[in-house]
């Protein structure tokens, strides 16, 4: 059970830690019974019926007075996605003043997939053994010399915010990630889904077990519901 | 010296409390520190300058990794200005499905005033005793019959979200406000000046106060930076 | 058609123009297109489809980057609704340094409804003809009052931001409304709908006729998939 | 003068190209002129003095009543950052469904720089030409590497959401940003600036090239007053 200060590992180097939280049910609760001016100190049973109905019916603002503080690492390519959720707050590792950490991700074999379908409705599936293996030492060797070049250019003297076009988006990155549980549930609905990337849907499902251990009826109705942010 | 839990008192039967807050000068620092990944688990006095720093060159990010959650208790009239800020959540007392309370707004016959200057440059004086008295008389018989009324109205089987037309916005009505530091800050630096709203500037002084207790090294940047927000 | 420039009124003092608009559905269709980099001049049989996928499948950025500017006239008890909508811009006429204009909303006797119903299931039905005209009588008198005390304090020479506070909730105002098709969507979903206040739903349903009339395949697929905003 | 439709060429292979825009100094004018309900059709000499004063005092909300839509092409190095406004709208050209393309940000010998001084006062000068020179080369051997290396996974089967991920920050993307005047000035006041990065200076003062023509009066009051966002 994930909780405040714990951590999830995710992929090959990467993490989900929940550095701080204030986000209970009960501040879903009390949101909305601010509406008949009947707050409460603590939840009973028919509580949890406000929380789904709020839910079902799309009332979304009582979900907004908490927060969820999360320290990532993950490779650019998955930070890319995730920071163009806007009702959030970031802040990431700088390659424009500090110089990168060697730490790549490469997917496991069985990780390694094939895209098929038609636009609109592709889907995914792995490659041969002997593929992945040749792919898995493609990427290993690519980010050994990216990583040679990135050191040369920072020995030749040229500044770490031009070194840095060498970096490949595989790279990992760091940020902190600040979210109410509202906009969290749109970033889980789209991000723990059938339809997104693989490596940013394990984050995600990391995120969501730190949100059901520390909402556990919101996260229950968000799940009854069909998992669509309100 | 006010902290989570606690009650400000603002005007005749209003107030500020904060609800809760996950809200420390570190989150601040660390916002910042990902930047170059030197995350602390606790600040030193180099953490002070900086914060200083960060405020004096508008970097504004490492400030919104926090929460505040007020509880607000404030005439319409003041609510209407406040929930303009966008970058924040509320929740609203309904007047369309919960009765309205009898509270309304007198000014002190010291803050019944006066407008004088020209657009763009107004300022307020207060008028003399005898007009401050009669100006109170005429308010508090105002809401006596509109709440006469709205209670009328009640009885004759109006629904409540067509009898609160005849409700004035000096009535009171509650909220919770949740908000970080940043839009915190930017909310301070507009109501809790010159040529904001007496009233308002109340309220914005009470949120400054918890603001100040929780961040004071933050807080303490703010003002001696402009009070401007980052 | 209502279009660029044109005015619907709306209940006995009201109105929504539309001011300025750059929207248009081709602007959605290569908001997507920027996705495989294949922008067209103009919409084809296609693209239609594209829309509707995109609205089904719940992609709304491409909804974003286009920009509807309203003018509006509504009652305070209206606006105070229609401006918890923060992903979009407003300015209103302000009651502290300009003077209220004595126009004020009393509903058709048809209109005048009483609340029947348990809590989280409520509907309307009209009131008796006899009682509608009576509330009728009591709002009109009660706005005339409320204005008379408005003139008086001011006479009195106390400032327009304390004369206000007499004003009641059925006064009109007027706004600038600034907003994307993403974010209207949003607004016209939770308003014009079953469960808004019936005077907020002539307001939504007049957005929409615009809206309707600019960018008609979204519009459509909008109203295919269900009134959800994407 | 550049204006809606017209493209200002940045980098070696970027650019940013105005595809549409409504906004106009007047929709500033209306936006503070709604406060009084004295709107104009059109501009004259007084109203200069009316944008200036709303910037100097940081009345903000009225240069929200517009949209600028471009479409930009820029290495994800600077995509990265500027993504990272989030009061605006952005789609990109999509890594995981569409083939990247095969342009790479090489900066001219006189931009390869070395970074000098301290931690919070960095400052940039020119490596000398041989090592420009040499810089210069090493980056084009090593995109042309790591361009074959993507053909190279593409050719044995892997999915192209995994195969980018060998590919380097330095290559191009592309976007659609829609944004207002406020959120634009906000951009410019921090990217157009001698802390911001090189790269990311030229796109910005492409866009304040845009806005100028358009706003003329805006931008000349942001300039006035110190190019800070209001």
């Amino acid at each position: 059970m994930p909780g405040i200060g714990d951590t999830i590992e995710v992929l090959d180097h990467g993490f989900v830690r929940l550095d701080a939280a204030e986000a209970t049910d009960l501040s879903v609760v009390n949101g909305a019974r601010v509406s008949f001016l009947q707050m409460k100190e603590s939840m009973d049973g028919k509580d949890e019926g406000l929380i789904r109905f709020l839910m079902r019916e799309g009332h979304a603002s009582p979900f907004e007075h908490n927060l969820f503080r999360f320290h990532v690492r993950s490779p650019i390519a998955v930070a890319r996605e995730w920071m163009r959720h806007r009702w959030s707050s970031f802040n990431e590792h700088s390659l424009r003043y500090s110089a990168a950490v060697e730490d790549f991700y490469i997917p496991e074999a069985a990780q390694i997939r094939t895209q098929v379908g038609k636009p609109g409705a592709y889907r995914f599936e792995p490659v041969p053994p002997t593929v992945a293996s040749q792919a898995q030492d493609l990427l290993g060797k690519h980010y050994q010399e990216a990583w040679n070049r990135y050191q040369e250019l920072l020995e030749m003297g040229v500044a770490r915010e031009l070194a840095r076009l060498v970096l490949p988006v595989g790279i990992y990155t760091e940020f902190y990630w600040s979210v109410n549980a509202r906009s969290l549930m749109n970033f889980v609905s789209l991000r723990n889904a059938d339809q997104a990337m693989w490596e940013i849907r394990q984050y995600a499902a990391a995120v969501e077990a730190f949100f059901g251990e520390l909402m556990p009826v919101t996260h229950a109705a968000f799940v009854e519901f069909g998992r669509k942010a309100p």
